[in-house]
């Protein structure tokens, strides 16, 4: 049987090195070579999230790190703001009306990206908001939204207010960079562009966080960020870490540093473009339009019936598994990942099948036309 | 470079096939297979827990179990008693105090389990004492508690009262079984007897939990059990798993029903009279007596210029790691692992360099002899 092709936006596919460095032997974490490993992953996971901060590491998944975020950086009763343009931003708000804060939604259409300055408008009528949530990229439509942009209106609505960014599908795929951006706080999980399995979530902060995070109400125990912060100071962790996604951890760094972020980036971008064009020649329409889409994931809209075949055919004949639409877009779309370890082979590859599958389901001569149009995209 | 003996009381040993099976290639959570998987997994899981009901798979480590037994069980203002008999006696405490319980210690000498007996005069003194928290195996000091009688005192003091137990270095390595013990809720993680790396918490929870889980407060988000347990009755899991470790999960499911069950508690309880008769040869005094040792740890006490002696040269001169005390006991044992992968051979290899250490420190003729007394022991 062959080995699937994984082009989801998440899991994603890990590197055969990567699965040996999570092989090598368990250690325990209460030794100096724990200490050394998780020294050695901060020098080199700061410049991925563009902080000067120790990055708190949880052994959980994402989720909870948008549920961390949220818990240690807002008190109960304060006014929050989170912009939803999809199902992840569903999520910030599905777990803060598990809190008593006073929630207000910023609606953005799903497949669009929030206007800087639309939101500058809504921002400005409501009264000492102490915190904007918001995701990188929505990966249920694959939009990626302005975050330095939107992180300019937080700092002039008020400079105490909070900008904190879900970048569970964008890390170490979007260029993304705390300082730069004016983030706050930035939350991602192990297993979309960071190229692990599922398991680490990492809670990036500022001094500006970190303040907030200290005067804060004391929370609950598990996700107790200050706990983490604590021993952190001394390369440890509170409870028994994911040892093996560390040892994990510290090499997809070295993968990542040995490409360079700026060619990570560059290397996301490619894929997209050459995606895009690929996929308009085979006349499939992105959800998203070029100026607010994603470079690691791809939402493409056609009716229900080719959105089944295009699904199940690329899985049941060529053995490629992409991802479908999530709640209203259900039936509607599919979702192709290009994130961490996928390359510009990977394009081609699922586009030559879609020629395949398209020229042949709709009686049209598309053999050619899309890995063209891919290359002549990037050229 | 040799490859490390690790004999901590976690994290543990990991065999090669689970390292593989953990390797063979990361797949997506929302579909058939991991569905599949997932179904797979609860058929084999619920005779380890000694259960009917499915158990709930949390990706996060044991404290976290700790945590969501506790807060999904037990409501603010609600009655509870902590046995605490060591370090993880006291992280349930630690638990409860961020939550607003009025929290009732039964204190236990550390070293010693707890009395039935006693614990029923205690108990009787209180009233409406909604749930009991309490270590299986207490991994700070080897003790294992009696867990049958000390249920039975539990349900004969008010059918509605919980009993809710930590077995995190436990499960798999003693002889702990749901229905028979009374437990209410068992709470366990991955990498102890279960022979998994860290990064998986199990719940497992009886009709009884089930009900109060269902009446009880809504939970914060990440812990809230009644979320998985919706999901669970699709096989699916409300955030994206660690899937990695479902597949090394899958792999050693397969191992302990291959040995069998009856034969991996034989085999814990074999090294642990072949470990204790052994260090005993050697003048080192186990911590705990006879029938309150644990099948999985064993601490054994000496001066502190000999535990350091002990735990050093084990690592330098033979790349065996063991554990030192924690809090009190900090310098005045070390522990000994002996659950999950690990065999009768490895505890000849740790008892066989101990005679080489001590008879070199002691200045004293060991040879040969905790290696006498570890096989008649088992003879």
């Amino acid at each position: 049987m062959q080995e699937e092709l994984l082009l989801t936006p998440g899991p994603t596919p890990i590197a055969r090195r990567t699965y040996q460095a999570m092989s090598q032997g368990i250690f325990g974490h209460r030794t100096q070579r724990f200490k050394d490993l998780s020294a050695s992953i901060q020098d080199r996971l700061k410049p991925v999230f563009g902080t000067d901060q120790d990055v708190v590491i949880l052994t959980a998944t994402g989720t909870s790190t948008l549920e961390a975020a949220m818990v240690n950086l807002v008190a109960p009763g304060d006014d929050i703001v989170i912009i939803v343009s999809g199902v992840f931003g569903e999520k910030f708000k599905i777990i803060a009306e598990r809190y008593n804060y006073k929630v207000h939604i910023y609606d953005v259409e799903w497949g669009e990206a929030a206007d800087p300055e639309a939101f500058k408008t809504f921002l400005s009528k409501l009264d000492s908001v102490q915190a904007v949530f918001t995701q990188a990229c929505e990966t249920s439509t694959s939009v990626l939204h302005p975050l330095k942009e939107l992180g300019q209106v937080v700092q002039e609505y008020d400079q105490y207010t909070l900008f904190i960014v879900d970048a569970v599908s964008a890390l170490g795929g979007a260029d993304i960079h705390m300082e730069r951006d004016g983030i706050d706080c930035l939350v991602t999980g192990s297993q979309k562009a960071l190229m692990l399995p599922p398991g680490l979530g990492f809670v990036g902060i500022n001094d500006k966080a970190l303040d907030k995070i200290n005067q804060g109400p004391e929370t609950r125990y598990y996700l107790d960020l200050r706990m983490y912060l604590a021993s952190l100071e001394e390369d440890y962790t509170p409870q028994t870490p994911a040892v093996t996604l560390y040892q994990g951890l510290d090499d997809v760094l070295d993968i990542i540093h040995e490409e360079g972020l700026e060619n990570v980036y560059k290397r996301h971008i490619k894929m997209q473009k050459m995606l895009r064009a690929g996929l308009r020649a085979l006349d499939l329409k992105p959800l998203v339009d070029d100026d607010a889409a994603s470079p690691t994931v791809t939402a493409v809209s056609s009716n229900e019936e080719e959105i089944a075949l295009i699904k199940d055919s690329l899985a049941q004949d060529y053995g490629i598994s992409i991802a479908g639409g999530q709640k209203i877009l259900a039936g509607k779309i599919v979702r192709i990942g290009h994130m961490g370890f996928m390359f510009p082979k990977d394009m081609l590859t699922i586009l030559s099948a879609l020629e395949a599958i398209l020229s042949q389901s709709r009686q049209k001569d598309y053999y050619g036309k899309a890995i063209a149009a891919a290359q002549g995209a990037v050229k």
